[in-house]
């Protein structure tokens, strides 16, 4: 990348960082202050979504942590899988409407509503996945995923069996178990230091890219 | 190490993996199939433990997953901090108490037992911590640490501000909640794949070493 | 109105009502079925918004019900006030959130984005209030509004003392209450005809008319 | 009516809003300063029950919600039905016992005995209609009324399917939800405003007319 | 007493026994079948009642607990106390109210509506004690009952503190936990056998006697 | 027995009594001021456990209470009975971890561990029953048992046609409800008074005897 490019991108995610209200209760870096790592990370994000997500910006008050969460995140996330990649977002938005998490459900409701190429399904999720427009399967996805959130200690048989009859391999259900325990967490930071959603996120893919 | 040790080492963690019942719903590798750096890890942890918990065992299944846990466990649980060791275990056994996980109530109640020298704490703060052998101050930790794991959404200033009046910095009041949250992820995955917890830790730290 | 003019608004309502996938769990009424007051009612909404929003079409279903329901809703949120109407709106989708009701949820945080002139504020009040970018004030009202949604058992003088201090008249409170018990009516339809949002809501209020 | 008549009838109610303890948290007009068709409907009220019910009386604060409110409660509770008018009023005692209101409980309670003519049906609904001498159709309607008053999203198909196996038609199953659903508002009313039972109410039905 | 006397009691309370419907999933024994200190306590309770409360025909199914029941009740309920005893079985009746047990609340009712001389105040207290013709005194009362059976494990000094405020020593809030504790057996012992109280408890202490 | 025995029996129970920390928010009696059956039944507990539980000593504060307590608890728990003595000991473990009873959970684990003669045990139940290394009878048994300690209004027949499938008789069934039913109230008067566990019942069970 040349310098001029690496500058104005430095200068527009500092701009990002000097935004009011709050994007999180504790200090939040400035890219000049971070890790080369996670500069160069931050820098690839936005580059790729054209604004930087706050978790990315909020989280890396601690690189320790930051990396280990977004290594987490790719493992699950990236990962291949029986999964399609709406669907392991449509786990996200549900499970973080179970949690309350306004950062979850708005980023996430964002990139579920691109990677489905859908302007409602976002919105369904969040509030009840019995009324949106998704297939049988996913719903029984969703069911076990919000087991997982609200109700892990009650898992048994039964729900591993009802997976795998709607066509789940064992690592599918892993993928699904996963991905709601990783916005367990994820959620809990976000309520804990009250993350903020970039304004950004609240239209996206809710109209035709111009 | 000498040569011979390390086969000691492997033959034992190898025998391990083949014990009844079942410690993961999931496969669980032999120490010959990982890669090394977790191979080496989980040797580690039986160097200095005696047997190797079978969290490092069962979640090895994924590799990244694996190193992302650990290395986000390793982060807030080895920071330095105001928190002492034993006061982040006691969150850890709260919380996992309140999600119903038989895992680590019970392998991170051996590890409280041990940091706190107290053969009593951990059953007491994994029931309830208010009849818990601990400080005013600790029970204000963990009472914070519970809503984190149960009601994240109601968290407000006045959460933070009591924290503040027991002494509690800002950056502790992130560990408290950053442990509660990863925690929230760990017990969902223990109840996920049914972990089962090593039959050594039920007893460790009750009786005085020999 | 000119003939010509109905003509048309009949003709939009009714391609409407042939819309996939249903809207209700119950039989929508044509235009040409409806008893004039309702069809004049719905013609005048669907002038004013361009779309009929379909509690209009689905409650049809039962003329009386459908009469006594929009009565009560306008002597509710069309009285003069000491709640602006962004505020009425805010408790309808607040405590809808607390209720899970796609339908409103989706349709008034569409109004209330509207009457806000604030494309953000209907998501942040749907999932968690605390959050939200709006008034001291404002919160008090909503954590009043979700007591009289899910605990109004326990209501007491506290209760009212607390809006009091906020400002709030006797009769205020009541018009807090009143829009919360309403809803709690409203979600419950919906939930049980499976209303469906119309598509045009979720979009609405979030960016600039052109 | 001969005038004579009706100037007795003012008094005796204008007397009923002068009793202690308060009935409402809200002013209780007097008959005098009520509109006409108001003061119509209590009289009449009070001609065929011997008393005015106090939901009349405060209520009545509020002309257009109380003209909205009996307009919904007689398209409900008076409309042609595969419900019998005691099984409408279980709905409402079931569901009130499950909001915790004491105005609907203890006058539909009176309502409901004197419609199924039995004294002990109505303490039975109210508390737990598993053991109330109703029919096993009733246990279903009532299973059905308190999915919709307590968890109106989780509502499926198989909640309908249910109702049908058990003769309810759709219409009729639109009745039991539709007047859960209405008792989900009159409850909160009820219990906003502090509404008291009349004392009349809690002895009617229970002993022989004489 | 003379031998007529004690064959008519016999045979009504046999004849008692023998009522439609069922008093008790498990069999009830007949007076003759009782061994003597039973029969003799049914028969003295009869003598005083005008009839045998179903509580000890059905619990006499097993003689051994009959006897432990019934002294455990007489230790805590006859014991001199700072509480009257209305009140005493207002806290009983409050916490059948939160245990939903219908063979409390409606026989328990019936004895606090003739100890309080009061026709009104059991059914209030069953629904919502805050709304009861009750003192600021027992309102405290009835509320830390309430949390006694409902949610004992977070008591704390807070809930003494309170009730000393209003005048209660510590032996009294002891009777007051113990009776909210014994309660809490004595309804689940009703709904597990499905005890039905008998008729004659609805309507006692509703009308003046005769 | 000689009276140097009962001599020094006294003394160590007396000495136990002046344990610190607190036992009991209430006074606890010195055997020299019991009731003689009281002090005979702690001296004979004394002497076959080897110490004096809790329970003995804080219960003690009110004779009469104590009496009906134990006389209520043998009758249940040293009953002859379809259930092993292990079996019952799991259901007081499951039910007092659903009530989050620190006493009971910590002493009736010690002596489910002695009957079961397993050291891991009781910690499975405490937790999670579904996870414990017992059989699909026995998880029957908890589930059915902890529906009577949290929800016993729901109980019906299908409850005990499932317990009947997995061959317990109806006088099983009532034994499986009583235990529930009992440390329903045991916990709560534990959870009232605020009593310790004896330090010596965390280990006990956990290694062989010598």
């Amino acid at each position: 990348m040349a310098m001029g490019a690496e500058c104005r991108c430095a200068k527009r995610a500092a701009k990002l960082t000097r935004m009011t209200p709050a994007i999180s209760r504790y200090p939040v870096p400035t890219l000049a202050e971070l890790p080369d790592d996670i500069r160069a990370r931050i820098l690839e994000v936005q580059e790729k979504a054209g604004f930087v997500p706050n978790v990315f910006l909020t989280l890396a008050h601690r690189p320790d942590e930051f990396r280990a969460f977004f290594a987490y995140h790719d493992a699950l996330l990236l990962r291949d899988s029986g999964l399609s990649k709406a669907e392991k977002e449509m786990i996200v938005v549900a499970t973080s409407g179970a949690n309350d998490c306004l950062y979850c459900i708005v980023a996430h409701g964002a990139i579920l509503r691109i990677y489905a190429k859908n302007p409602l399904v976002a919105d369904q999720v969040a509030v009840n996945y019995r009324k949106a427009d998704i297939t049988a399967r996913q719903k029984a996805m969703l069911a076990f995923a919000l087991k997982v959130a609200t109700n892990s200690v009650a898992l048994d048989d039964g729900d591993f069996a009802t997976l795998r009859e709607h066509g789940f391999s064992d690592e599918d259900i892993w993928d699904i178990g996963g991905i709601a325990a990783f916005f367990a967490l994820s959620n809990r930071m976000a309520n804990l230091i009250s993350m903020r959603p970039n304004d950004d996120f609240y239209l996206l893919g809710r109209v035709p890219k111009t």
